[in-house]
């Protein structure tokens, strides 16, 4: 089955083109070969393929209700979430001491990639995992204790508890209360909302991590602490925590969104995580992983619709080739064979497996920093994750919904019925760019921050390595000409960067940042195409090395295909954005002009 | 009420842009004055705040279902289909001898724009008077007498039945056989699918106007006939016409997609309409109209995301201005002071209203081909109407979904969820691009036919409008800035065309059409930049000679940066776009190659 990802694509750019068992030469990854990568994979695919991925549609129907304080989710649910627990591959990227595997980033997100492509209304278990770490990064023993073990095993759910109705992207106004007890615990009171997984009955538990302010705390973000709220206490006691609501969505239906309220009976207990008012710099601690995971459902969702609809194209018969449009005579052609379905398939193999590339790359980032005792590779790696995330949770998720609604528009009016998953894909989709981080807040975090850290070291250093793929693209004769574009592209992106910074250097953040997302597009396509020249002299190589024939050769060759489809039909978009972003017309930023808006 | 739409907007379109009063001095339109235009739309409008708006989410959550071989939908429905028929709306359009008041088409479609923004679940009327056109067109006088009065009145209901489910875009391999018998009825055998309002509860009869191919006919689509095949015969006997399938689809879930299976009991009795084998020649007729409509739905839906956007944006607070993020003590800020989100309601604006322009445009020249007696202008009219409809069919519906994104996207998570209309209207307009004739056709209809029609005439025709635009705009100090950046996009679209050119010369038309639909998106976004100068033109104009103030000053103000945000953020895309359409690398044209695909 998994015709919801290219296992094949999988291989090639885990050992072909980022060589992911280089990564066992560090002693924290030693335990690992490529045996245990391709055992972790297999297991994954299994149970996608076995519990989730018939279960898509059934997922989506049967949209999760609150009843008498109650959600009852689909049944699947808790066997795919013990089922995952009892394999080991919620805490696969957990330290050993901790009950994990010690699995690279690398291989740990491409977990989430296969669990997502086959049905992202499961999204229970990377939830689990978040919280979790929370917790074995920075709770107490005792919280350890309590709560790690039976969350990786899939016994209990975790959730992360983070927005309020007065704060969604603004999360230094969140005004959930903690107040300290004699005891050392806390009684919260509050409401969160949008709380995927926040309340369900496939798992006797659930375990909040929740930000809130300890009474009297400073303003804004530095007073923002991290708490365990549990559902139930470990005197089996009910914590006051209350599903008030549970929102209808567009898609991943299949997990409950949960509006909860805290203390309405002043008797919601709270444990503190770490040190007060550190909160938020513990979650930023573990967004770069929350981020790439989000990419991934955004990539997955994509690879999903592009198996759907590519089947459908070649099975589809309809009509003539353009220049035999008069042969009324000879059977109708599958789709596949017209120009503009080709490109749309092109498009989506290019978004797809570009979006794939970028993400691994940026988790291969994650593990080096992390792994790396020599502090020059550490500070490298870790500047680039720093840089590379934010475009990683964007592309992917922007990019995807155009990609599945071309596969969409690939089935014409049947893509449009319930008879086919696309649909579906096309709702699930929607929610990427905007949780984890919107796009807009994406691309303030990108040339806002990432671009100025450091005086730009990380730019610097992402440009570096863009450049060697240049250059040993530049030895390769089909593919020097795309190392010239790339050459060329990554001059543009340095041009109307500098074009930019003088508005950041005069302290004009609402000029510097009023486009941003514009900027992000241009980032995100560049990037990518770097991805993508990357994997294209992997391909070209190994023709040239490895001779190889049939569906292997094919293999390479489509390779080669969609990386120059991409630098024909994506990368001149970068032309429009740069002019855009050269410009100084100001048209944005508030003045009185526009109220009639 | 009428928040899904501008009237302020639409009076300035009609009245300002294109003085819609002129119309009247053709012979064909002289019972008409802006008083009856503004009658009638105020009727649309009235029909749409009481019977339509309100009732929005309820037709969309009540999906119909097909029981027991009938298909019960929404009450509101057939409520709706009367208040249209006795206020004469559904045949405003049509000749005072066929029961219509000889509406312009100019203001006819606007009552289409508005119903479909207040309700685009109730898309019955539009079908019924389309069927019911072709039958005052080309229907023998029994059938203009049976069926035309009823289905104006709101009685009956019409269909469009083309698609069949081996021939979705290629209507040359449809099927359905028509026998023909003595007394010269027909009896029909074939399966058609999609068929909107295909059956349904609120009118005691459907009529479908039906493709079929008489008994020996010729292949192709030189052999297709069309019949009047209604669901209850003259004598009130049942004809045999099943439901026999009800499609359930992303969104438009008020009006049922219908599965059809005629002559089960070999007693389908049919009526040709006008000569036999010209059923194709018929529809074709009656496309401009139906595809005008279609991008009138898109806009519709466009404008209504738009409406409820802008409103949230204006109420909801969160965060601070870029350059006050720390001043914690201000309250928060509404969103739209944000220049991100701001961008994406200037972005949505500047869509729903160019694309409306250029509808009114495209409409008012189908008027002046059509009351013209004057066979050099009449000409002219004709073949801008050719060159235009299919832009004005596609710019609206796609680009309509980039702006329903967008206004998704202002909400944030709330933007997913069914507590607002976003998310509805997301998966309604996910249906215009694709029914109709899809993107990839319309573009194909725009270069390989129009463009190269009559030795590029219309082209010609067209060019020169906009030039005549250009030059009233070079007349005025803010404008002539503009008129110089489309006076250079216009060369760019001649140059890309020339390019293209020399494959259709050699008869290569895969080649030829390979990018039809990037070329489609070039010429899109050039013909619209047309529409935003003129309507700033006019803005400019107003603010000059007639001394605005307050709203009026603002509306022309808005007008205007509107129209500068279309040419800063829009029109740029044009450079890649251009690039990539004079590239010779052919990507997408079947080779053995991308079989890995």
């Amino acid at each position: 089955m998994a015709q919801y990802y290219s296992r094949r694509n999988i291989n090639f750019l885990l050992y072909e083109v980022f060589k992911a068992t280089e990564l066992t030469k560090y002693p924290y990854f030693n335990a690992h070969d490529r045996e245990t990568f391709d055992m972790t994979l297999d297991a994954v695919t299994q149970i996608g393929d076995n519990i989730m991925f018939p279960y898509l549609k059934e997922l989506d129907r049967n949209q999760p209700e609150l009843r008498n304080g109650k959600v009852a989710v689909h049944p699947k649910v808790g066997e795919y979430i013990r089922a995952m627990g009892e394999a080991g591959l919620i805490g696969a990227g957990f330290d050993f001491e901790n009950g994990g595997q010690q699995l690279p980033e690398t291989v740990n997100s491409l977990l989430g990639f296969i669990v997502m492509a086959a049905n992202n209304g499961m999204m229970y278990t990377g939830l689990t995992s978040g919280a979790a770490r929370l917790i074995a990064s920075f709770g107490s023993e005792d919280l350890k204790q309590l709560y790690v073990e039976k969350m990786l095993a899939g016994q209990w759910q975790g959730t992360m508890a983070l927005t309020e109705p007065q704060a969604g992207s603004s999360l230094s106004d969140i005004t959930t209360t903690a107040f300290p007890q004699e005891d050392g615990t806390y009684r919260i009171k509050g409401q969160k909302v949008f709380i995927s997984a926040g309340d369900h009955d496939q798992c006797p538990n659930i375990i909040h991590l929740m930000l809130a302010r300890i009474e009297g705390a400073p303003k804004g973000t530095k007073g923002i602490s991290l708490f365990v709220v549990p559902k139930y206490r470990e005197d089996g006691s009910e914590n006051d925590v209350t599903s008030t609501g549970i929102y209808h969505k567009l898609g991943q239906r299949g997990v409950p969104a949960m509006h909860l309220t805290m203390g309405d009976r002043d008797d919601c207990h709270g444990w503190l995580v770490g040190e007060p008012h550190k909160g938020l710099s513990y979650m930023f601690q573990m967004m770069n992983e929350a981020r790439i995971g989000v990419g991934m459902t955004g990539a997955a969702i994509a690879s999903a619709a592009y198996g759907a609809s590519l089947q459908y194209a070649k099975e589809r018969p309809q009509s003539r080739r353009l220049n035999e449009k008069s042969a009324l005579d000879t059977p109708q052609i599958p789709i596949i064979e017209h120009p503009d379905v080709k490109r749309m398939l092109l498009l989506q193999k290019a978004i797809v497996e570009g979006s794939l590339s970028l993400l691994i790359e940026t988790a291969r980032c994650f593990d080096i920093a992390h792994a790396s005792d020599d502090p020059e590779e550490k500070e490298k790696y870790h500047l680039m994750l720093e840089l590379l995330t934010p475009v990683a949770k964007t592309y992917p998720t922007e990019m995807g919904l155009v990609a599945v609604s071309n596969g969409l528009q690939v089935l014409g009016g049947y893509g449009f019925t319930e008879d086919f998953p696309l649909e579906q894909l096309y709702r699930d989709i929607r929610i990427t760019p905007i949780y984890e981080g919107t796009t807009g807040i994406q691309s303030q975090d990108l040339l806002g921050r990432k671009m100025t850290m450091k005086g730009g070291k990380p730019a610097q250093i992402l440009f570096g390595e863009v450049s060697k793929t240049i250059s040993e693209a530049e030895a390769l004769d089909e593919m020097n000409k795309y190392a010239q574009i790339l050459k060329a592209e990554l001059a543009r992106l340095q041009e109307v960067t500098m074009s930019l910074m003088p508005h950041a250097m005069q302290g004009d953040i609402e000029r510097f940042l009023m486009d941003a997302t514009l900027y992000m597009e241009l980032f995100g396509i560049i990037t990518v195409a770097w991805q993508w020249l990357k994997q294209g002299v992997v391909a070209k190589q190994a023709i040239l090395n490895q001779n190889p024939e049939g569906e292997e050769l094919a293999f390479y060759e489509a390779k080669i295909h969609t990386m120059k489809f991409f630098f024909h039909y994506e990368v001149p978009k970068t032309l429009g954005l740069a002019k855009r972003l050269k410009e100084n017309e100001i048209l944005t930023i508030t003045t009185q002009k526009e109220l009639a808006l």
